[in-house]
């Protein structure tokens, strides 16, 4: 098998010895030679940058199974990929992402943004701040991290609706919305949090309607993918006080360009890609997929298949 | 009736139009006159800063019932206050600043404190943060608002120990352990969380020996009174490492001193003493009262009756 893995500095390599011995491992770069290639029958996507898999598996004829180290896999979806497996890391990073969007949506509801920079500046200022729990929130995203968002907001009584591509009845959710109605469900809630795959359904779909929509109380969460929000939209709405702020981890480009206004508006929270990684992350990764490997090796099947034609794994 | 309020701009008056119109209201400052305070026999402190009672009720014979528009009533203890009914407004903040304190928690685990630090500069630096689920916690105080902070930290999967005055075995909480062994159970936690009123058990509970305890990890909350830490121990831990970090709503003096170094520490976070404030918090404040009024005015038993030899309504 080869494992793709650029040098990212800001990430931890991969643990490569909790591969099966009998498992030969070629760990390469972007760039594998055609030897390498031609011998592969499992690929293993490391990088999370990486985003020339179409190339890659025209040089590889033996591939049958492509494993991603990340959940959103749009940046590996290409015609080649039809002929292949692709399965995913669904399911490593849920609770530290909902815990991530928790730490957001109760630092927006008790003013934690101004106590910061009140505290810069030694001034002790009392202010009243609102409630969390009897709020109302949308959910966009039916898959595990989604549902995992959904399920701690619940926790902590507010009350959640699951938007999904269509309309359904979940059974721990009750009534899934259809995201072609998000500015209806946009209109009802405090809250709308994004945590959907990358896909023409989700692209663009947060524009300045349903910005409008969500109102001057409202908040937004986005934990999915950059391009799912119109980001000129965005800024404008959060400059005309439109909509009350923003708690972004993705962006349309990441890096989040320095010139990004952004950066320094007041009711934003900018954070850089972050929000599922945490401190030990990469041997829950591995092991997710060493047991996937086990599988592979006694022809079972495997968990986590990508629906190529969506870009997700079908709940 | 008397309504003891000053009118500070921090917060909101008293909504005085909710008390039944068949009862004499009397609204004055700190200094009300001999003539008003002969004839009132109900004091209702709104102002939370007022600490003058026991020469109040010296000057106020009929006086038999005083009600708190507060939780901590350590600045109306006094030796009057044995010859009439106290209670005071338990109940009323116990969401907010069982929020508040999530938000603290789960902003440090996330690690907001550096985002925003770094968002100011313009810089996207991925980092590793940690998990909430699966610490471990200790909650100092088990009155109304111990209990929601640990309830709400339960929901997001944290082992939460209670702390009392003594050690007990709770129904919903189990085993509570007793202050008196507050360093043993620091060194088993990785958050300690002080909820608990001032009273002469609770001050300087917390000095070096238990945040040594609490150890190099550990995060220290304090939502209940500032004198409950020693805050010079405190200030030097966090120089020292000793502890993680600390979030602050309450000082040893407040509004905490411009020169006071905690503002400028970058593991602390200030809150000017605001968690439970939340916006609309004056009237259910002021419902809690006019529903205890009814029953004096009835002569029904009241509720959230202290017991002024130790400063709290006993659980």
């Amino acid at each position: 098998m080869l494992v793709i893995t650029e040098s990212d500095p800001e990430l931890p390599p991969p643990p490569l010895e909790l591969i099966p011995a009998d498992v030969e491992v070629v760990a390469v770069g972007a760039t594998p030679t055609d030897e390498q290639l031609a011998a592969a029958q499992v690929v293993y996507i490391w990088d999370h940058r990486f985003a020339d898999l179409g190339s890659l598996l025209r040089r590889a004829p033996k591939v049958r199974w492509v494993h991603a180290a990340s959940v959103g896999v749009n940046r590996l979806l290409c015609p080649e990929i039809h002929d292949v497996v692709l399965t995913n890391s669904r399911g490593v990073f849920d609770i530290p992402i909902a815990e991530w969007v928790m730490a957001a949506v109760l630092s927006h509801t008790k003013g934690f943004t101004e106590s910061w920079a009140l505290q810069r500046e030694h001034r002790w200022r009392h202010r009243m701040t609102g409630r969390l729990a009897g709020t109302r929130a949308a959910v966009v995203g039916t898959g595990s991290i989604g549902r995992a968002i959904a399920e701690r907001l619940m926790r902590l009584d507010v009350d959640v609706t699951l938007v999904g591509r269509a309309a359904a009845t979940d059974p721990q959710f009750g009534t899934v919305r259809a995201s072609a109605d998000l500015v209806l469900v946009a209109a009802e809630v405090d809250l709308l949090v994004l945590a959907a795959p990358l896909t023409t359904a989700t692209t663009a779909l947060v524009g300045a309607e349903v910005l409008t929509a969500l109102g001057p109380n409202g908040f937004l969460v986005n934990v999915g993918r950059g391009p799912t929000v119109v980001e000129t939209d965005l800024v404008d709405a959060l400059h005309a006080g439109t909509i009350a702020g923003a708690a972004l981890d993705v962006f349309e480009v990441e890096p989040l360009p320095e010139e990004s206004c952004l950066w320094s508006m007041p009711n934003v929270f900018v954070s850089p890609h972050m929000s599922g990684d945490y401190i030990g992350f990469e041997g829950d990764m591995m092991a997710m997929f060493t047991s996937n490997l086990t599988r592979w090796l006694r022809g079972e099947p495997l968990h986590n298949i990508v629906d190529p034609t969506v870009g997700y794994v079908p709940s």
